[in-house]
């Protein structure tokens, strides 16, 4: 008889009958006697329908008008699960994020939470009800509404799971868990029944979208068990059907490699001929900065000459054009001479594995595995549970279906 | 310079063009020197998606949770609405039901306007913004969100300007005023510069579809000077381009009548050889307002032989098969004997004057121009300023025309 957090993302309330699924769930779970919070998201499209509307009519939206028109998504689908558990006789009300109050910080369009009071929860819960709560939204100073970014809606359930001191918190989305790899391109790929927090962290910042980082970064550090499952499979979170992510202490036997991972948003920029004095690389990455471009891998290689040196460094795909435009400017102030190489056929293939900490030739594993199949490694970066390389993009679903054999991971 | 509250209906926003256009009209009035508080309806459609999703879900929906779905439309609308005055260096903020706050009772669904906290608003408008506010809703107890019914937009814009005793509440809508009568029956029509009050709630109550008859009580009661007009012919409320809904003292010379309305909404049922004994008609209308149908026109005859009596009465077109259920049901449980007669090729016909009060021979000359014309009178009604009759539907555009002819409406 626990106290149970259920998210439903837009696939899973995208209709009537989806939402009547949902509540099917919830009601499953009341049957089984546990007291249920459910965070949902919008109808999917809803919210791209209205942020196209905010671009539309001002492409320099305020944010917090922004957010009073994004966040009505969520009012919609809270109060139809809502009426869809009163049909099957069970108490519920919905709450929107000023009703509760969530409340967060002023940085409309992508607050963060800064704290939530839970005594009317408790109390509506303590009552029977099932509390049906708005997700991606809160209620920032002055009484305005606020959401979290895109993808939200888990940070507000893994939030809301750790306010209540819940059991679980299950994140029911379009896949029935977190994979060894992509199961589009690995067919032997198996679903991970339990994994560290660290490990979701790693994969979820390289690739695999199935959790929003920031939600495991808070689940991580408020210590909330957290499942990810299918909405549309006809499984129950209490069961355990779908990937746990827990506490790396709660693992007993840890694999050394628990995943495959890659991406194809990546784009590779080389610069040759630079100065090799201290500033060079602030300027430059000081101008990417500026932009609003993310910069990811970066490596600077050994200057022959000791006077000029090459750096290479990653960017998202759909930056590419931009950081060419600074990067043009910045030779034309101060860094003449330097000669720009860029590339967007390349892909990102990393492992992850807490295992990792302990054992020793990981790495070079990856390494030659890749080079027995003549794949060329561009970039390398590590930490302490994760490689990452960057080959050409050709060799994306050899290189993954070669590591997720070589370390063991494939179904037997 | 004065103050406005500004009412813009779906049709009004119902796309960003049309929101361009209300922003348009806003800043007009703005530029004249005006504050401005506008009341936004939610985009045509929206609400009827809305409900047709509750109404799916569970048909016997919590009217709480009903209201915090529907009133989410106009969250949107209040939003777009203030960055379409951003583009255009407007300073502007949305205003949820919730945040001004606007308090109602806790009849979800129809809820009543309990009062309207304006410290907030007051001091939005007196740093120079716009308070662009979600119509239609208000906060009931226990910080729910609750709706005022259909049409309720026209309500708040005109409990705001009461609240914060404006200068004038402009309702834009999609016709250029209030007219002598139906200008798609009538090509003579007038549109009337100046109404009462009183004419206003008579006309919206027998079928001119302008304003909706709460809203008229409102204004009524609160002196609130209302203007109707158009927001897609160009036109704006300081120009006074539309019919202005004022006291009965404003205005200088007064019509005998002022309009003549028509309602094909409507359904006739007479019942032959009723008992004339007390009760009876106890009976029957208290078994149809049991079926929250609602009686319109009564008439009971003179009974020739004392003892059993004819009563006609009317209701709406659509409850007509209720009813007649409701009476087979009457007879067979102590009103054995009666005969059911019903039609529902009936049509109302009004006239409408404040000037009634003081003149005579105007409900002959309304009889007399009708028999002229052939039509019979099935039924007739009259209050101190409005005398309807029911006639067969077919006559119903000679009537009004024939009418409007007679009392000197048509223009010159």
């Amino acid at each position: 008889m626990g106290l149970l957090v259920l998210k439903f993302g837009g696939t899973s309330v995208a209709t009537v009958p989806a939402i009547e699924n949902v509540a099917n769930k919830v009601a499953a779970e009341i049957a089984l006697g546990h007291k249920v919070a459910v965070v949902v998201s919008a109808m999917a499209g809803v919210t791209n329908q209205l942020v196209t509307y905010c671009t539309a009519i001002n492409p320099l939206y305020d944010a917090r008008e922004y957010d009073a028109i994004v966040a009505s998504g969520e009012q919609v689908t809270s109060g139809l699960l809502a009426l869809a558990l009163h049909k099957r006789g069970i108490a519920a009300r919905s709450w929107q994020g000023w009703q509760v109050p969530i409340l967060t910080n002023d940085v409309h369009g992508k607050a963060r939470i800064k704290g939530i009071e839970t005594d009317n929860l408790k109390a509506s819960l303590a009552r029977g009800e099932v509390a049906v709560l708005a997700g991606f939204q809160g209620m920032a100073g002055n009484n305005r509404i606020a959401t979290l970014g895109r993808g939200g809606s888990d940070t507000s359930a893994v939030a809301v799971a750790a306010a209540l001191k819940a059991d679980r918190c299950d994140i029911y989305t379009d896949v029935d868990g977190v994979y060894t790899a992509d199961p589009r391109i690995v067919t032997k790929a198996k679903k991970i029944p339990k994994i560290s927090y660290e490990e979701m962290l790693e994969m979820a910042s390289v690739g695999a979208k199935v959790l929003q980082t920031r939600s495991v970064e808070l689940a991580m550090k408020e210590k909330v068990p957290v499942q990810v499952l299918s909405s549309f499979d006809g499984a129950l979170g209490s069961d355990i059907p779908g990937t746990m992510v827990v506490d790396e202490d709660n693992i007993v036997e840890q694999e050394v490699v628990s995943g495959v991972t890659h991406s194809r948003d990546e784009a590779k920029v080389t610069l040759r001929n630079l100065p090799d004095v201290p500033g060079v690389a602030a300027k430059i990455f000081g101008g990417l900065a500026d932009a609003a471009i993310n910069v990811d891998m970066i490596v600077q290689n050994v200057s022959p000459d000791k006077a000029r040196t090459d750096l290479t460094f990653t960017v998202g795909r759909a930056d590419l054009p931009k950081t060419l435009d600074i990067l043009k400017a910045a030779e034309n102030d101060g860094l003449k001479g330097i000669q720009v190489e860029s590339s967007a056929d390349v892909a990102k293939v990393s492992i992850i594995g807490i295992g990792m900490k302990s054992y020793v030739g990981v790495a070079s594993k990856m390494f030659q595995t890749l080079a027995d199949k003549g794949i060329n490694i561009q970039v390398i970066t590590t930490s302490e549970i994760k490689v990452s390389v960057l080959i050409s993009e050709e060799y994306t679903e050899l290189a993954v279906r070669s590591l997720h054999t070589a370390y063991g991971l494939d179904q037997a």
